[in-house]
């Protein structure tokens, strides 16, 4: 009997790593491999990604790569999952902005022997037992899809980000025919973006952004500083259009945000003339009132152009008196202490500030609750999975498709690591696979959170006591005192006092471990530690890591 | 020619620590004395005080300190100023129960001999060249009082946290009379709250909380577990009333809940039959339908009763499937992310969640824009100095003050650290004074910005390698092959061939030293942490602390 698994490995119970396996007959095709941020707790983690332990054992039953758009969160682990794959490497399929993307990121990690193979949109391609083919949909990235899996029992659908934005900025609205036809063909499960589940209505259209963004900038009466998602590729065009009605300039600010720009005018996304650009460097040669500023940092990114300008550490971008600064993006959760510590170093130099709650400057990618509602009365799903959610989202996608008629037990709020099965009598959950975190430390991946992180998380907190005993190697006896070395622990008044202390304990431990005819360094190290840490919780009242040396000479 | 000197110490372009010195004829009054929580950056540290460098070396010049309410930011760093200031330590005035607050506080640190003075609301006392007023106000916490310094120049008035409640749970309104009466006798300074200048309009009555909170009890079908802030007292009462309403027993969960309700009956403003509280161990005794938890944690805080119960912590609640959690309060700025973290555990265990953005559960204690305007115009002040902000919330603020009509010469937007200086013949700026953040970090107090923390924010961020030398102190050659240690820093397949680099660098910088005659064991530190940091840089991309220790034998 033939069985379809579906097992998402990221994107279930949080919000971003995105990815999933599609399994029939043995074969697997994976549609995204995202990433996400690290929270303030991952002490020196730079990026997380999913655990694609599962992908790795069966690296040879991978058809393809699918990514439904350039996003981080569905492929930005692309690299680090293509490096440890190892062998051949499959193909990685998408739009032709996501590829352009992609193509960046693994020449970045000098990866050049990857396939990149760009799907049209109602392209139909086999692969394997899979046919797969890409639905245009909006988000706010171009090129961005649904991907359709046909399998021998039905269409698996699973929807990337999307909204059903009516009047694009590109005039191309999600392909709602095309859905249609699957719904009616039969869709056996529907994966369908919840991100914005929680807001009723539906979501209002990235064209409006423009004709806000002329409104205020007709107010403004300096400068102005719009920031937004550098993949935010028709925002930018929107900037810049608005920019040009009122006879402004157009400066570029931040890497990703020239890189982006770069591509999108390649791929004919963006339209601008050269001569409406202006480098940051010839600034200060046009008055305040001819000038909008394209920035990253719509996040409060620490290295970002607004970050950096806001904290007076921009090299060419002083802020002052008059600038107004247009924030074209809301906060993801997690990030709104950042957004709002960069906004109040603008009030405090005395900028103006507008945000999406003073002016409609921002329209979100990802559809509202009609719009979820809409998706699956046009789909038609057999069973339905929701995806891209914390467990609140994924409950409340849930309670929609109630809503519209699914009954509740073909409906399944799912986890990642665990697959759904279906076979022709049914669905349901099959036995856990391995999925979880892998943190990215500098240029190293691993599963740190065991052993470096924890080691990291106690340092942080109360900083690290090393203790270097010197000892004969006849006799067992201290050859010079103690060395007492400490960081990141403070105490003033006590240190002489405590200094003492510990020179005195370490004696008192070492003529304990000679009457006990203890010589093994590692069991003498652990009786140090033992007194040691004692006795520092005893004065500090806190927990350092103590860490005692013992060398023989 | 008198001067009135008002210099703010916290609270300004912040939202926290609020703490104010008035001055007049070399005599001081302190107005509050809070902290904040830290942010995730500052590692391992527990609380931030004011920097009070100000305070301790005038401690003979101060009157008094006056506390307008009892929440942390306005009373929580009173133990720590009384400890550090010494000798003969100032009375502290305020309403029954701030300072019922204050004395438990007080009592933790041992600090008995503290004079505490209750204040009644219209009781006017003298100060040396003051008079001190309170006047009643409503706010989230009972016993709230603005304070009102006489001055020979006039009033300076400190709203502290207010809102125009016209129907508070207790009856008994802001005195809009007597602030009125200030206003048509001439107030000098006003100082107020800024907290939700950004929000348009009246804030809503907290009495209207309690009719919501009975509409969504009633809907529920099994327990209620309702979070709020243990110190909002009417807050509890309303529970407890909704509660009493639907036949349900109430139980305390959290030891500051447990604290704040007795000592609200004790004062009389909370009223609870003693038939109706139940203890946690007696939970199950009962039917689901027939509890209501009142518990702390509606900040996500990590050890907090909720908190424990999301994660499935908590030694008596085991929450499950058909249990709602009520949070009848809303995120303070910087802990949305811990709020949200719970709110999904709580969804991934299958409760339902009802917050203040589904039902009207919560009512801020902190006047709209209007409030702040009709203060303005009860109290018609000659100058304006917001308070109580952000810098954006100062500036807005200071926007709806020109909106009343004072000119914005007699508006001052502040920054602590910063004193207004009135005379008769004008207000302005002075020179700035010592302000800033003090650290508490475990029972230690102190200006870790510049050492611990740093060092914290270093090892956290790539961990710490300990590289022992061991050197004859004849001929400073090595005695032993260096011994390396390293903790929080993540390399597995390049440790033995580092670690063999290391020593090699170790051999070579020694040879190096010993070439150029160097013997100093400092020096020869320095050399090695140059040598030896290039090359853990080099081979890893990181940066661990890198700590050479030379031991002589």
């Amino acid at each position: 009997m033939s069985a379809v698994r579906v097992l998402p490995l990221g994107g279930l119970g949080e919000i971003g790593k995105n990815m999933t396996v599609v399994e029939e007959d043995g074969r697997i095709v994976v549609v995204d491999v995202g990433l996400r941020f690290p929270t303030p707790e991952m002490v020196g983690i730079d990026l997380v990604l999913p655990d694609f332990t599962y992908l790795r054992e069966r690296a040879s039953e991978i058809e393809a790569i699918v990514i439904t758009h350039a996003h981080e969160d569905h492929i930005g682990a692309l690299p680090w999952v293509l490096r440890e794959l190892g062998g051949d490497l499959p193909p990685v399929y998408g739009g032709a902005l996501t590829l352009a993307m992609a193509r960046a990121k693994l020449d970045e990690h000098r990866l050049r022997d990857v396939e990149l193979s760009e799907l049209d949109s109602n392209e139909t391609i086999e692969l394997g037992p899979f046919s797969l083919e890409l639905i245009h949909m909006t988000h706010s990235i171009p090129d961005s899809g649904a991907v359709a899996l046909g399998t021998s029992l039905g269409t698996v659908l699973i929807t990337g980000d999307y909204k059903f934005d009516q009047t694009p900025v590109d005039g191309s609205p999600a392909d709602v025919s095309r859905l249609a036809e699957l719904g009616r063909d039969g869709v056996l499960l529907l994966c369908g973006d919840s991100t914005n589940v929680d807001r009723p209505g539906f979501s209002p259209s990235e064209s409006l952004v423009g004709p806000a963004l002329r409104e205020v900038f007709a107010r403004c009466p300096g400068r102005i500083i719009v920031t937004s998602f550098a993949s935010n590729i028709h925002r930018v065009q929107q900037v810049v259009d608005a920019a040009a009605a009122l006879d402004r300039k157009v400066v570029l600010a931040g890497r990703s945000m020239r890189k982006n720009v770069g591509i999108g005018r390649s791929l004919g996304h963006i339209d601008v003339d050269d001569g409406q650009l202006v480098g940051l460097r010839e600034l200060e040669d046009f008055p305040d009132e001819r000038i909008v500023i394209i920035s990253t940092g719509s996040q409060g990114e620490p290295l970002s152009a607004l970050r950096r300008m806001a904290y007076r550490d921009h090299p060419q971008v002083e802020l002052r008196d008059g600038d107004t600064v247009v924030f074209s993006a809301t906060p993801i959760p997690g990030n709104e202490r950042a957004v709002n510590e960069t906004i109040d170093r603008l009030y405090h130099i005395g900028c103006e500030v507008i945000t999406p709650r003073d002016a409609p400057v921002h329209a979100s990618g990802h559809g509202y609750a009609e719009e979820v509602k809409l998706m699956l009365n046009l789909v038609k799903p057999r069973y339905v999975m929701p995806f891209h959610g914390d467990f609140k989202r994924l409950r409340l996608h849930a309670k929609l498709a109630e809503a519209v008629g699914v009954p509740p037990e073909d409906i399944f709020e799912g986890d990642n690591g665990l697959p759904l099965v279906i076979t022709e009598r049914g669905a349901g959950f099959g036995e856990r696979e391995q999925a979880g975190m892998v943190f990215v430390d500098g240029v190293e991946i691993g599963d740190m959170a065991d052993v470096a992180l924890r080691d990291r998380r106690m340092l942080s907190a109360d900083g690290i006591f090393i203790v270097v005993v010197t000892l004969a190697e006849q006799g067992g006896h201290s050859v010079t005192d103690p060395e007492v070395i400490f960081r990141g622990v403070p105490f003033r008044d006590e240190a002489d006092e405590l200094l003492g202390e510990i020179r005195l304990t370490v004696d008192e431990t070492l003529a304990r471990a000679s009457a006990e005819d203890v010589r093994e360094v590692e069991m003498l190290q652990q009786m140090l530690h033992e007194d040691l840490a004692t006795l520092v919780y005893d004065r500090l009242r806190r927990r350092p890591m103590v860490l005692p040396v013992v060398v023989e000479v």
